[in-house]
This record gives structure tokens, C-alpha cells and sequence, in this order.
């Protein structure tokens, strides 16, 4: 029940051939820990023609995959490049700092300590992608790019564990994210895994 | 003295042709919040031929100069790709949340909490970016990339404040970053103007 399973549904969207080792967090291998020394999944190793290629952070993953895998056309053209940065980032940093904090205890105080946390407020980084995504279809526009498996990925999980308000705007675009091939298969494999752990 | 002067050594590095517009803390525009309803600065607005622009987020600036600006030649080429999104998001989230968490006073207690922040604990961030910044000149290897901006921007500004360690992997890598010529100019420009504001 990691950010992992951002980078699997990803991976799926792209078709990548991929093997994955799961992590003891209780008992992290060497190997892993060399790979990634802040110990963090996922990692991805890539195994390109000129070596290992190394690449941690959830949002880092997905956007490394869309350009290894450019027939896969999740990639932004240049009218929709602004949003696909901007908000890959605004979730990359203000959501996922937003989020942490809430789910954490700590919200900044005041306007000094508002104006240091890149996220400002809870309550304004909530406004802003809530308002960003009403009335519109997917991150760039009318076509789904990669920056949506990010961005889906962040409103699912505030969603899921009641740190985003249930809006329709926020709620309506998980669904779509949710709708997607690739996040049907990458839930139905996280899903078994979860289950067997379980047991 | 804001996040404002990374999409200003940005902008001079791919040599933009840019207009600013300082933004009143205490009294901000609604056009500014119109553009961006974080009220954050830096905000870029690209007059583009198919209408305006808007991205904010100082690394997805960074990474959309160097889109826009093929000719400054800072994009990755496709062995540098994985080290160019793994280190600007690394920034973008650990660094930048574990810098502001430190800023603030607040630092997660226990495995558990460490667990749910994505950048664990400070002790282990910073050693992240300086055991990959030893004896490494640039972040993709031998040549500078818009990368460099953004990472070079956080090292710069958490030794600045003191809350990095001066080490000598960060310090040294700090040193080249502010050797870069438009580096030193948009420097120049932004220290006039502070000399200003504080007439």
C-alpha cells in the first residue's frame, strides 16, 4: 500500500516489460539500499544498453517511462507541455507536502509560516487543484498524458484515506483515472499482493 | 529573496526574452491571482502564438525553459534522463519539504511518521544529495543541464539559510553552480533590486 503502485500503474501504461522485488521495510537489502540510500519505494532500476539506470520518486518514474516509451504518446506536444509540468510539480511538491502534513498533524501557522511551506495553506492547495480540474477532462486538455497518472495517482490517495474533500470535481477525475485499462490491471495485481500478505 | 530568483537564473540561462512583475506580498493583484491561485511567486506567463501560458511550480518552470529553448541545449539527452528527473524531483519533494520542515520546527518522529513523509528524515536527505554530489561534477555527469538550475538552487539556498551542512561535496558543487555566467546575472539583477526595497 505504497507510492509503488503509482509507479506499476505507469508501467502499465506504457506496456514496459518489468520484473519487480518487493521490499522488506522491516528488513531492506543492501542491493536496494545501494540502488536507493533513502531506502524508498518505488526505485526503478533501468536496464538500458549503456548500464543500470537508476530512478527514484514516484512522479520522476512515470515521467522517465513516457519518454523511454514514446509510442506509448504520453507524452506532452507543445501546447500541452505548461500544464504537464506545472501540475505534475504542483502535486510533486504543495499536494504531497499538503497531504504529508495533514496526515502528519502539522499545518503551518500564520502567514509567515504559510509564505515558507511551498504548500501555503491545506485548505488553498485543496481550492486550487479542485478548481484546475472542474469542468475539465484530463490534466492537458481532452487527451490523457502521463502528467494524469501522477496527478490521478495524488487525488486517488488523498481521496482514499479522507484527506481530500469528497467534490465532485475531485472525485468525478479519480473516476477516470480509475477507468483507465492500465489502472484496472495495476490495481488487480497490487490488489492480489495486498491479499496474500494478508494472509 | 524568494523562490522567484531560480526562474530568474532560469530565464538567463537560455537567454529569454522576459518582462517581470514584482508581486506585492501584502496587497497581491487579482490578475496575479488570476494566474496563479496559490498566490506564489515565481509565476511564468509564456505569450505563446496559441494564447497564454501559464506554469507555475520553480522546477516545472526550470524544465519548461529548457523545452521551450532547445538552443540553450540544458535538455537531457536520453542517458541523462534518468539522473535529470530523479534529481530535480528529489528536490522538488524531499529536499524542498524536509529544508521547509526544518525551517519550521517540525520533523517527523518515528519509523512510522518518517514512513508516511517522503522525505523520512533530514538526516538521511542530505546524506542522499551529498553522497551523489561527491565527486560528481554536474548532475547528469560532465555537462551542465537545466537540472542544475533547480537542484544547484536548493544546495545554493539551504546552505545559504544554514540548514544544509557546509560540506565540502555541497559547498564545491554550490561553487560551480554560482560560477555560471547567468547565474552571476541574474544575481546582479536581483541584488539591486533588494538593495532597492530595502532603501
Amino acid at each position: 500500500m505504497s507510492r509503488g503502485q503509482i509507479a506499476r500503474w505507469a508501467l502499465e501504461e506504457v506496456h514496459a516489460d518489468y520484473a519487480q522485488s518487493l521490499v522488506d521495510w522491516a528488513d531492506k537489502s543492501p542491493v536496494f539500499l545501494d540502488y536507493n540510500p533513502m531506502g524508498k519505494v518505488p526505485t526503478l532500476v533501468h536496464h538500458a544498453d549503456d548500464g543500470d539506470r537508476v530512478i527514484t520518486e514516484a512522479a520522476a518514474i512515470c515521467l522517465y517511462l513516457a519518454e523511454m516509451h514514446p509510442e506509448a504518446e504520453l507524452l506532452p506536444n507543445d501546447g500541452e507541455m505548461a500544464n504537464y509540468y506545472r501540475w505534475t510539480f504542483f502535486c510533486a511538491g504543495p499536494v504531497d507536502q499538503a497531504l504529508t502534513a495533514k496526515a502528519l498533524g502539522f499545518e503551518p501557522k500564520g502567514s509567515k509560516q504559510e509564505g515558507m511551506a511551498s504548500f501555503g495553506s491545506f485548505a488553498r492547495t485543496t481550492a486550487t487543484i479542485e478548481e484546475f480540474l472542474d469542468g475539465r477532462r484530463w490534466i492537458c486538455g481532452e487527451r490523457f498524458t502521463m502528467a494524469d497518472v501522477y496527478v490521478g495517482s495524488s487525488v486517488d490517495w488523498g481521496l482514499n484515506f479522507g484527506l481530500f474533500p469528497p467534490s465532485e470535481p475531485l472525485v468525478a477525475y479519480a473516476e477516470r483515472c480509475q477507468a483507465r485499462p492500465a489502472y484496472k490491471a495495476a490495481k488487480a495485481i497490487d490488489g492480489k499482493l495486498i491479499a496474500e500478505m494478508g494472509k
